[in-house]
């Protein structure tokens, strides 16, 4: 009877708040001895860390940061910043982590937007903060972190009246259990989508959500305990894409490299027996580069997880021969990154190695905490037929939603008109249900009424042998409309023609499709490497036909 | 600022229900074309099941079946019992399973108690049930299940009035997606503890702790996608552990025996190339007894749960040779089963197959969606210390604990004081953090102040090659208290005396944990197989010293 079943209530045994918190309960209890940070020298365990997480959450809460509070950090992969994603919500704060390569003017925007309350800083990004501030007009209070693996000898500004991160951890601390927020739709993150046009959103991700993206990663990734973890993604993406919480559930190992060097990278795998890593298929094409060519492949296979950019599919083919098992995974900002995954399909094996490569860069499927990701089309509202061709926009219902844009109410309700988050993203379903991404909406080129996908053609210029970077956009044209115009960014070393760029296209691709025209030029790209394609429509604009 | 913060709302893009119901969305979405029930010469995909489920819910709204209705299940395992663990749910109903091999007595108390309002029965049971209305004093409406795979001649009793299955199938349906309950804090499931002594309590699940319990399963047994599951755990112990709503999730194809024969399930196995089950103890320990010792070892191994009591190392280490790679796990049917689990570390391949058996024989570590599983002393309120000696009461906390007992405020309120819920089992931890049960707390003997473990001196028993199933109780003794008396049932064909029995466990115990006494006879058990140790109990305090 139901007010039987109802009248069961909620208590401290049968409801806990979901939070990626509780995972350091969990590592404190479970996983104390095993070594959880490997850094140059330095080696922590996961007692040592938890006790140094508890330290600098009451340092912060000495310093007047409290709940609702939002603490920017502006640093590099560090120990530091790892522990900070715990620290920080464990004090009450909402953890703002800032793309480090961003011009002084963004981040003077974001500091103002987000209401910071304090700033934590790598010591080698003080200077650009001291512009920052001066553009802002006002000072925040900072907290600056000496890296001893750092290179530089660069100094504090002394205007920033820095307090050393030390000071944090000789805040006294009991040695209770980690608490959780008193509700789990509480935020604990604040990210700013870096935004090709614009002013950057600010994203705000909750308790609820961070828990259910870390459990539903190891489930859907089937992340074993103590993975090795290289630390790749940066942290100032999604929170390293939820990776730093996953970590604690499973009782990993993270190893850090400052910058991701492929060299260093490199040798961090062999050095540490790294299991898993996350990266941008760039970092992989440079590692798949700078690996020699007599090196033996990694056996067992490194587990990675790649996004930010369809791969190409020459990358996947040649990190698979390098011993990496890599999964393509699809997200936003808005989704706390990875919400879908090109899961591998035993019935590829039968394909032809580059054909595999294609399928794998393939967005594919719903990870499993998530609601459901459908492909609209927007005019009629009904989904796309599943036959690689119908293109309408993916949409995304789930836990691992975000809370909403920080103070936008308007961008937030776009979002999420009609009960679905909406990417922006333009894709195909195949008939087995894998979405395949077409295009940024706004980069469809549409030539005498058909849609050329610039993706499509990218990955064919990917595959000519002189091709470092290419980027495909619009042109106009008084007899189509648009055409495609390529622009090209050519290895070092390596020539081509435009004729021939041409050429090849046409091999490869539908006639309408290949490129009109073809501008040889370094790629303008953002300072977390998208390239600008807005930049590449202006200059297509003004070219003579 | 938390006022910024706190404004960005729910909606229905970004926060969605826990509800196991939404695995069915996204079977039907990617693994609709795969198989997901085999059994005999039947075969259903997800795409046929998921519509099977959403024609059931239907006919069973169309029967008056509603939000919070107690509809009790009478079942084998059977692909209706399967379904029916999502469309009753789904119909907003509360599925309560019964062990089949409950007496009359104990189903009619459960099914007044539970305010059942339908019952849904394999034939097989119909002149149980027919009798169970006898000693109710009334009838409760009754659907028939009829399985084509039963042997049985089996006539459903004329006085039940009973509507067949089928029925339930021809009402019409809509194709949307499945719906989710309004709230995730509804209750899902009624499943009643066997108990040894008592009345049993009927225990309440809710949409949230099913959900976590599916997706912290995956990610803390590492399922992967498409396993191929053995459907051998019975779907009356905690909704099968969980397991239908699993292999929703990951698409699985679920193979059924109606019957837990060991040459049925063997033949299962090799036949649909079975890739994971879950059982007992008791049922591997038959598998092991069954299986030709000249049948090639299964490989690549059997991912095997076991769980229900503490598997005697012997048992294990012959799972292990035949190509098991069996995990024990723990729980109550308080905590939706398994919450805690003896993960395997590498470190014990350096020790002695016996030695690795008893290892794998704890209990072991929290599951990934357990907040905390801690034992405490129940007189001074502190944990014990991880010494393998001191021993307490395991205690756990987290969102995979039920909402409470169904009508029963007091025995509610006990299992969950101090805001956990106690298990009534004894355990030691050991320095690694792992738990191991000593007993139920009233099983332990006291015996010249000195605790003694019946577990630990049945596992001893248990590996005379004479036992076939054993049990220690405590037996009132002038000069220590207590002594343990040990009860042995031989294997058939098999001698042993006393006082080599005796001796066995002097050779491999302390001289005090030795029983005193060694009484020779079948073991009672309760329907589910656990032996009656409060009537052996009885037996002993009669016995002369």
């Amino acid at each position: 009877m139901l007010e039987n079943y109802d009248s069961l209530g909620k208590n401290q045994a049968n409801y806990v708040a979901l939070s990626p918190l509780s995972f350091l309960n969990r590592a404190e209890r479970l996983h104390g001895a095993r070594t959880a940070i490997i850094y140059g020298d330095l080696r922590r365990n996961w007692a040592e860390l938890c006790d140094r997480i508890r330290a600098v959450a009451s340092g912060l809460k000495a310093k007047g940061i409290g709940k609702g509070d939002t603490v920017t950090v502006l640093s590099p992969n560090t120990p530091e910043l790892f522990e900070l994603q715990f620290a920080l919500p464990l004090s009450g704060a909402v953890i703002n982590t800032l793309n480090t390569r961003l011009e002084a003017e963004t981040i003077a925007y974001i500091l103002d937007h987000a209401d910071s309350k304090m700033v934590i800083a790598d010591r080698e990004l003080t200077p650009l903060l001291a512009q920052v501030f001066q553009m802002l007009g006002r000072s925040i209070p900072v907290i600056e972190v000496v890296d001893p693996n750092a290179t530089n000898d660069i100094t504090c500004p002394a205007t920033l009246n820095a307090e050393p991160y030390a000071t944090l951890l000789e805040a006294e601390t009991n040695h209770t259990d980690f608490g959780l927020p008193d509700d789990e739709w509480d935020a604990i993150s604040l990210n700013y989508t870096s935004g090709t046009s614009g002013r950057p959103k600010g994203v705000v991700y909750h308790h609820r959500g961070a828990y259910l993206m870390a459990l539903g990663t190891v489930a859907g990734w089937q992340v074993p305990h103590y993975p090795v973890y290289l630390s790749v993604v940066p942290m100032f993406h999604c929170n390293g894409w939820g990776h730093p919480w996953v970590m604690a559930m499973v009782g990993a190992t993270t190893v850090f490299t400052r910058t991701p060097a492929p060299n260093l990278l490199l040798a961090a795998i062999r050095e540490h027996g790294v299991t898993h890593l996350g990266a941008a298929p760039v970092v992989l094409q440079m590692l798949a580069e700078a690996e020699g060519e007599d090196e033996t492949k990694f056996d067992p296979p490194i587990n990675v997880l790649t996004a930010g950019a369809p791969p190409p599919p020459s990358v996947l083919e040649r990190t698979r021969a390098m011993g990496f098992e890599v999964m393509q995974v699809y997200g936003l900002t808005e989704t706390y990154g990875h919400i879908a995954k090109c899961l591998w399909q035993d019935a590829w094996l039968s394909e032809a190695p580059s054909e595999q490569a294609r399928l794998q860069a393939q967005q594919g499927i719903a990870f499993p905490m998530v609601e459901a990701v459908a492909v609209f089309d927007r005019e009629t509202g009904k989904e796309v037929h599943r036959d690689s061709t119908e293109q309408g926009e993916i949409a995304i219902r789930g836990n691992t939603v975000m809370k909403g844009y920080y103070k936008d109410p308007d961008a937030t309700a776009e979002a999420f008109k009609d009960g679905w988050f909406w990417s922006g993203d333009g894709a195909v379903v195949a008939p087995d249900g894998y979405m395949q991404i077409r295009d940024r909406l706004k980069d469809v080129i549409i030539s005498g009424g058909e849609n050329i996908s610039s993706v499509e053609v990218e990955a064919v210029l990917y595959r000519h042998p002189a091709v470092q970077a290419a980027a495909i956009v619009a042109k106009p044209d008084e007899k189509w409309g648009e055409v495609p115009c390529a622009f090209v960014e050519l290895r070092p070393e390596a020539e081509a023609s435009e004729a021939e760029i041409i050429r090849f296209c046409r091999e490869h691709l539908a006639g309408f499709k290949a490129p009109k025209s073809v501008v040889f030029s370094e790629l303008p790209k953002t300072s977390t490497g998208k390239i600008q394609k807005f930049q590449l429509r202006e200059t297509a604009k003004t070219m003579s036909n």
